[in-house]
């Protein structure tokens, strides 16, 4: 643990609550769509659901690399009719301003307070699929204290591709047992730990909302398992 | 002006001191290698000389894209026998040491206060042909408080490469006249300008030392012309 000298951090439910952001302005634009015997929060997993999907497509190598703000759009674009709206009826600034519904999530209330305290110890950087405007506007929204913008579109491959981590850790000029992968899916840590980064869990129970029933436990005996940063900075001596 | 979004700045000699720092740490090494007849200023103005070359073998396409810390490594070990040391003589750590003068180098006195003023208003991120980790390495101990590291490694070209400019705006999802680039070499503004950046002239003019004869004044009518961070803020009515 002595060795660390970076942390990077999946961010869509480890730091930001996706869910509840989008489901936040889905929900004005089903009122104007008199679609609002909608739950926001089923529209939200909706639109995520074809995430993985559309994330395979690159890793399999079927797709170049894409930014994930216009694979949210195309994922928009996909949902709206079967959630009974017609894409004809809504105009394009309107799609434009929903589909970056994503660049305004809220934080976890732990998350800044977190960052603020394990940014003094570590470089600290996001190692998400989320394209870098996106992490961008996010951090400077939500204060979320970055000293890098890292991820797929930096490195040029999403996760959980070997190259998303190994090539970050390149770009740090370090070796992978310097760098710790933070998330709070167990798949993430899993593949950082194939690459050989230290990993630490953090448990987001209510990212999917309160019936989630997957990663609420850790599932593997990762170097650190807490339930919010403010105890992984604990945990790390910060 | 009220279009611009981010700001993107060359970081040697703009934002940081590099002959100052540079010689500062060579100066105890001349001294270990009893080469202490040697001005460290001049030590520091033959490493940077060869940096231009190294680029242009790049961007020229004769090598591919190879990061800063490499080419400054290979440009030391290119001028110790110039100024009559002998590689043999030197540590391979002493070596690797003494190529990391690089990564602690000083901001001008302006510099931290004025890029905390502009970070209010805009996106701020070096746009650097220095690589990722030198870049973040360099913030962290100087304070920096940069929104992201972009620059060449990231853009994978380097200045003055239209490439890395507009590769750089791509990333940011901006239109070029919604950046501005801020530098204190006028060839750097004329280069980002023929993208279509908006530009910004902050003289530095000790950047070579008590009797620099380049970039003392701007060359072109660049957007904005400056004598320090915080007068560029008070341009920018931030």
């Amino acid at each position: 643990m002595a060795n660390i000298r970076a942390l990077v951090f999946d961010v869509f439910g480890t730091v930001v609550d996706w869910r509840g952001g989008v489901a936040r302005e889905a929900e004005k634009f089903l009122k104007r769509h008199a679609a609002d015997a909608l739950d926001p929060g089923v529209f939200a997993d909706a639109w995520r659901a074809r995430y993985q999907p559309a994330m395979e497509e690159m890793r399999s190598g079927r797709r170049p690399f894409t930014r994930l703000d216009v694979l949210h759009r195309e994922n928009l674009e996909a949902i709206l009719p079967e959630m009974g709206i017609d894409l004809e009826d809504v105009a394009e600034d309107e799609l434009a301003a929903l589909n970056l519904a994503w660049h305004r999530l809220d934080p976890w209330p732990d998350a800044v307070a977190g960052l603020q305290r394990l940014k003094r110890g570590f470089i600290i950087a996001p190692l998400s699929n989320g394209n870098v405007i996106l992490m961008l506007d996010m951090a400077k929204r939500a204060g979320l204290p970055w000293d890098a913008i890292l991820g797929a579109e930096v490195a040029g491959a999403c996760k959980p591709s070997p190259q998303a981590y190994l090539r970050t850790v390149d770009i740090l000029g370090m070796s992978p047992g310097e760098v710790m992968m933070v998330a709070a899916h167990n798949s993430d840590l899993a593949a950082a730990r194939r690459c050989g980064l230290k990993t630490a869990f953090v448990a987001r129970p209510r990212e999917h909302g309160p019936e989630q029933t997957s990663d609420l436990v850790p599932l593997e005996d990762w170097d650190i398992s807490v339930g919010s940063f403010l105890e992984l900075a604990e945990a790390l001596g910060v």
